[in-house]
Parts: C-alpha cells; structure tokens; sequence
C-alpha cells in the first residue's frame, strides 16, 4: 500500500502553482495545489462541469463569488462548489504555502 | 458559500465512532471520522465496492491490509484503497482523537 503525505515535497520552486494528482480514477479528481500569492487573473472565473469540494490544510486564501461573496479559507476550512458556480482565487498568503486538497467530482 | 473548519465540532462524547457526511452527492462521500482507541473487531474486514481515499488530519493510527502489511498513518499521510481491498482498522490511538478525512468514490 503506497503511502504519501501532503506535506511532503512542497516544491522549492513556486513561480508557477503546483498542481499534482494523489488520487481517484477516471471519475473523480484528488489533487494538491501548493499556492504562494498566486491569484486568479483578476477578471476570470472557474467555470466547471464538475463540483468541487476544497480544503486549506496550511497557510490561508480568499475565494471569491461572482455574486460578489469572499470566502476567507484557514488550515481545516473547507466548501463544496457546485458545477459551475463561478469562483475565483483572490488571494492567497504571501508569507507562508498555501495546500489545498480538492476533490473535482 | 457554507463554509465549515473540519476541526471544528469534534464530539465530547466518543463512545462510539464519529461519522460525517461533509460533502459529494449520490455517486462519492466524502466523509469526517473521528476515532478514539476505536477499531474494526479483530478478524473483522472492511470488503467495499467503491474506491476509498482516506488521509490522517490529526491523531494517528494504523491501518491492516488482508496480504499482512500494517500501515501506520499520522497526520497528513494518505492512501488510496482500490474498490474490494480488504483492510481493517487495527489500532487508533488512546490519547486523542484521531481525525479521518474519506472519499468513498
């Protein structure tokens, strides 16, 4: 049985967010992203065909609504976002990584 | 945006084993657990027909597989057991709770 933690191998390197796949199948998605002050693109949106359920398990983030809502995320907070419920990253913690775990279903 | 801290909550009463349903719909679970010095009865198996993606977020304990192997999992550590590899519960530890995070898929 393959064990990993999601605290491992946060990548040196965080010019670029890290996307990285640590489970499900041709079905569901489970993915870690280490962000470092990365944002949406201010003006763009998530729009996806899959709901999606995210946690922030370090640092913390703002995720924005199109119906103008700021969702502020610490270590442990977590929402499930509809299909195509609009969102975007506003902003995340310039100090310190942050992990989310998602789980694109 | 309901959001909610998956550390929040934690019953006082731990008697028995703490299921929560946090999120997914009718095709995945995703699931909060919460042992204290729980396990599955010896010579007992968990035999499931879908996938299960499960991490430690706090506490720690071991996981049995059919084949033998024990493995120990503390926080932040995951697996990922395929749809009808049987496994058990062999050991969650007796000082604090142990918090689970599942995805049935």
């Amino acid at each position: 049985m393959e064990k990993s933690n999601i605290f491992d191998k946060i990548p040196a390197d965080l010019t670029l967010e890290s996307f990285e796949q640590i489970g499900g199948n041709d079905k569901i998605l489970i993915e870690r992203i280490v962000s470092k002050a990365h944002v949406t693109p201010e003006g763009q949106w998530y729009d996806q065909d899959r709901s999606e359920w995210v946690m922030v398990l370090k640092g913390e983030a703002k995720l924005q609504f199109e119906q103008g809502e700021l969702v502020h995320m610490k270590a442990g907070d977590h929402v499930d976002i509809a299909a195509h419920c609009k969102h975007r990253v506003a902003w995340t913690s310039t100090e310190t990584e942050t992990l989310w775990l998602t789980v694109h279903y």
